[in-house]
């Protein structure tokens, strides 16, 4: 059986799924042992003890170089040094890989793909591990959105990009008619050609998450894969790399189709950018060097997620107990560190009006706040909410955050019960004006919200907008019974182009962005030029070369 | 019978042609009054004349000002004005008429374009008048080209764009098994959002052919268009926005949706172009503007065809008979002033071998010149195939490139039997080293065709992928009969991402591209970042808004 045949139905459900966008996850989210296998976890603890203070060696990257200095933001350096390669070594070794790939037939390479997520999937523990110490999520999420939930994005991009180069024949018959005289007939070729070599710089907070959709559409598509870590994102990436090259190897691919640069020249990474043969590059991260990159890398497309400034708005509404509820999960899971997370809350300073009573601002802002102490109220249950804050910035942020607004809930420090060096903080939900636009213009990134006083529940959406036509968002929510409000909020999301969450009381947050179902964020406002995923996620990787012959 | 209804069969049928990319041309390409109505020819002919040295007003576009100085190739002045508004209120218009038309359901909207196909293809005989007395092309040529074969690639990429956007559901039901609990329901609504205006900047060779794609793949994903003709080709657009509007006021649409701008300020059209609610724009042309497009408009997608340096390889061939004649019509068709025609032809220093005998390169350089001269011996046919040099600079460039190399064969000045005053030249051929690459490495646009000495059968791949590599090519061309070399011109073809046409020694030529069968150019080289029209030619004109709720 070749993998294509094995995985077969895998792939035809996924086709399928990615026109219905109902709800489908093929990787199975629970860390269970019936799915995963008894002792795989407890396997995947020890090999990620085993594996720090030491060098990570991938097979086919030997050097003499290794280097890495990743801090867990549970509170220890992990010790892992990475071989270092020269960027041009890199380059040149994959070229040589592509080349050879691009002339696989599509079912060769889907097939290929397919089993490396599969055995991607088999490995969730421990790419659980290695993003929970790199990232500083909680270990259920490190699982889930590391492993399965980032396999399912992979999938999903496969399957785009399969959907399209399947409808592109190998070879076409051209017969024209020409009345009485005999037809012109031709035989044309059509070959798929890859854009070149595509780098995937991923982020700091969701290595796996954010960059398999790149990995997958890149390589379907014929295109060799480079991977820039983040300097501290570099374990989950390294394992990613490990396994999809002991797939390649097993099925006679150059396993230099898909490496990794670690490297400790910023100029050096610069160059790589530049490269001539670097045709595509996905990144994930700050808006100055996701800027940077559109604006140095002519030869290449860009592919960006930056930062973005996540609104919610309230309005009159009569659930307001299930509301704080939902938002306070939104607010504290993973300390606010997604990039689908509400910073700044509009509430107009009259307040709003449920189940017939006026309900003041201050008193909409005591439901939020003391339903994020709720939920946060015991230390074991917060902790696994909350997880650690990923980097000593965020961390300085929250301390500083006070002096922007009068307080509404202090940030605590929370002692980690295993990791006592683990930095755990609640949110600071603070209260601003609407006036106050430098402020709540920005992203700040990480458990610092913004309750921000509105002059009316018209205002809210004027400035809501404002804000995201300015700065971007790859999320929205509001809460309102009011049918003609939702229908104004649901036109400024069309024209702002921001996913919009409404009326959320129950599980899903407005933070969840699931594949098969959510397109993460739209890829046509300031926080992102790209969608996860949808046909031109993946239309810009490939383009297609006719030869055509008189027959 | 709505209009969806009235054209569904034409848009099933595109819909499956796309993915054969055989042959299929829905507008009938034969000026023949069996089709296009008995009179209509003549019709045509009158209105064309008496638009001459008038205002073309465009109901809804009424202004104070009018410009325009277009010139006939064929040697008179058009003197017909056109209605210049300012660019602001263009784009004020636009948008009011973009945010109802996005509101279309998708059918509503496909109907109304495709009922606008079919009614330009109505009036093909007044746009080929149009075609022909703006760009200088042969009247058939103006017909087919300007007409039916523009309006194929019109709706060619109205299936792309259809095909896209009917696959996404306008509402998904979501529901997540949770176990032994009730699942997790919700409701999502997908909203198509058109990018924003789509500005359509258009050539002087080519106006319609060119830029029918853009205009339909942007109106169907629900953007608005602004047509900004190059200065000598307004009045096939002016007639094409007349059509248009007049459609779009029939079914009640704002007909601002299409606008037209003329103007005679340049900082007005480059303020345009930078505007910050022009999403997209689509040029042919040079490669200058083409660059400063590319780079000075960040806000919008830019679609560019510059130019590109064509090149046809000459090895070991039996039939060169055959051969002279294809290359002969290649070097004639328009005077060579197609983006698609070749312009350097590598042939060994050594010659090339012919059933089994050696032919100098003289000898082969003689064949060339002798076909071109035999097919153009006539000069009432001649006139029919060369049509008229569309510019003095093109006409300056034929006469001072003698300079460049050994003369094979002069360029000749015929004398039009109607219009006494155009200009109308055979092609110059030229014999040039390949160390010339000062020489042969630029486009020169128009009927100079370089004849290049190479090293060896070898050295000219060496050559043509150096030239393509660097300065990009729509189309590449090669003659051999050893299919060992075949396959290595192949593999450049792919490697530098050119349609390539083998052997052609019957009736289509290297510089022919029909909608529905050959991708134009494949948008990964430096002459186009676009293909005519492929998934990633629409993909980049909408995004999706998904606004989900609990169910």
């Amino acid at each position: 059986m070749t993998l294509f045949e094995k995985h077969n139905k895998t792939l035809t459900r996924a086709l399928v799924e990615i026109e219905n966008r109902g709800f489908w996850s093929p990787y199975f989210e629970i860390p269970s042992s019936k799915v995963y296998g008894e002792g795989v976890k407890d396997a995947a603890n020890k090999s990620f003890k085993a594996s720090l203070n030491s060098k990570f060696e991938i097979k086919g990257l030997e050097t003499s170089k290794y280097i890495g200095a990743e801090t867990s933001p549970y509170g220890f350096d992990l010790g892992i040094t990475y071989p270092s390669l020269p960027s041009q070594d890199l380059v040149d070794a994959s070229l040589i890989a592509m080349n050879e790939w691009k002339k696989l037939p599509l079912d060769k390479r889907a097939g290929i793909c397919l089993e490396i997520l599969d055995r991607i999937n088999k490995r969730s523990f421990e790419i659980a591990n290695a993003v929970m110490h790199t990232t500083g999520q909680p270990y259920m999420m490190s699982f889930q959105a590391g492993g399965p939930h980032a396999q399912d994005r992979g999938l999903e991009a496969l399957a785009y990009a399969y959907k399209q180069l399947n409808k592109i024949p190998d070879e076409t018959h051209f017969e024209k008619p020409m009345g009485k005289n005999p037809p012109i007939v031709q035989k044309k070729k059509l070959k798929v050609a890859p854009k070149g070599i595509s780098l995937v710089i991923t982020c700091s907070t969701f290595p796996t998450w954010n960059s398999y959709s790149a990995v997958f559409a890149s390589l379907l598509t014929g295109n060799s894969v480079i991977y820039k870590p983040h300097r501290n994102g570099i374990l989950p990436i390294a394992l990613s790399v490990e396994i999809i090259r002991e797939v390649l190897e097993e099925n006679g691919v150059d396993k230099n189709l898909v490496s990794m640069i670690v490297s400790d020249n910023r100029e050096e990474t610069q160059n790589l950018v530049k490269n001539k043969k670097v045709k595509i590059i996905d990144f994930t991260g700050s808006t100055t060097f996701g800027d940077w990159l559109e604006n140095n890398a002519p030869q290449a497309n860009v592919y960006t997620e930056k930062a973005g400034v996540n609104c919610l708005v309230i309005d009159n509404f009569n659930d307001l107990k299930a509301m704080g509820r939902n938002i306070s999960m939104s607010l504290s899971l993973y300390s606010s560190q997604m990039c689908t997370a509400p910073q700044n809350i509009f509430i107009p300073k009259d307040g709003i009006v449920s189940n017939g009573q006026k309900i003041s601002f201050d008193e909409v802002a005591n439901i939020i706040a003391s339903s994020v102490e709720k939920l946060l109220s015991v230390e074991d249950r917060a902790i696994e909410i909350l997880g650690a804050i990923q980097n000593p910035e965020i961390s300085k942020r929250v301390d500083e955050a006070g002096k922007m607004g009068e307080i509404i809930l202090e940030s605590k420090d929370i002692k980690h019960p295993i990791f006592e060096n683990a930095t755990v903080k609640t949110p600071i939900i603070l209260k601003v004006s609407s006036k106050d636009k430098e402020l709540y213009h920005n992203e700040h990134f990480g458990p610092v919200i913004l309750l921000i006083e509105t002059e009316s529940r018209e205002d809210s959406l004027k400035v809501w907008q404002e804000t995201v036509e300015l700065h971007g968002a790859i999320t929205a929510g509001v809460y309102s019974d009011d049918e003609e409000y939702l229908e104004k909020v649901e036109d400024i999301a069309v024209e702002e182009k921001v996913n919009l969450s409404v009326n959320l009381t129950g599980h899903i947050l407005m933070n969840h962005s699931a594949a098969f179902t959510d397109f993460h964020a739209t890829g046509d406002n300031k926080a992102a030029n790209c969608a996860l995923s949808n046909d031109n996620f993946v239309s810009g990787r490939y383009s297609v070369v006719t030869i055509k012959k008189d027959a």
